[in-house]
């Protein structure tokens, strides 16, 4: 399945949290991931997310079965470009 | 349909992209909207949304036809309950 999370977390967990989700998806933009991933995979990656997380985080998972049914649209400069050469 | 736009925008447009967005969508968590919204009206929101652009930003749409295939779940907390009572 296709996958979309977004993340608005403290300060501090902020780094912990991009790092975790960098083991799984693909970082676009700043605070959004996306990717392919198995259920067990991501059943896997949100347990992880949660030891990481506080309760006053907010993290979004966007769930697509299959990616043909969703369309992305990039207006302005596409971020993830860039991150293909960190 | 049903689409998420998040945006990663210099500093100096968030205020102008997210009262923008705030007159066609749902403010969801912070550079996250979301929403059902017609084809006409979104050409209308992405055309008044790149005049507020400038090119180093980046905006990202994702569209979906039927909001049946995407789920969303939330982990943590959900910002737009609290935006409700805004």
């Amino acid at each position: 399945m296709f996958v979309i999370i977004t993340y608005d977390v403290g300060e501090k967990r902020v780094g912990k949290v991009c790092k975790k989700l960098r083991e799984y998806l693909d970082w676009t933009q700043n605070s959004v991931f996306e990717g392919e991933i198995t259920k067990g995979t991501l059943t896997r990656c949100l347990a992880e997310l949660k030891t990481i997380m506080d309760e006053e985080d907010s993290v979004y998972l966007y769930k697509v079965e299959n990616p043909r049914n969703l369309v992305k649209e990039v207006l302005g400069t596409d971020r993830s470009f860039y991150t293909m050469f960190l």
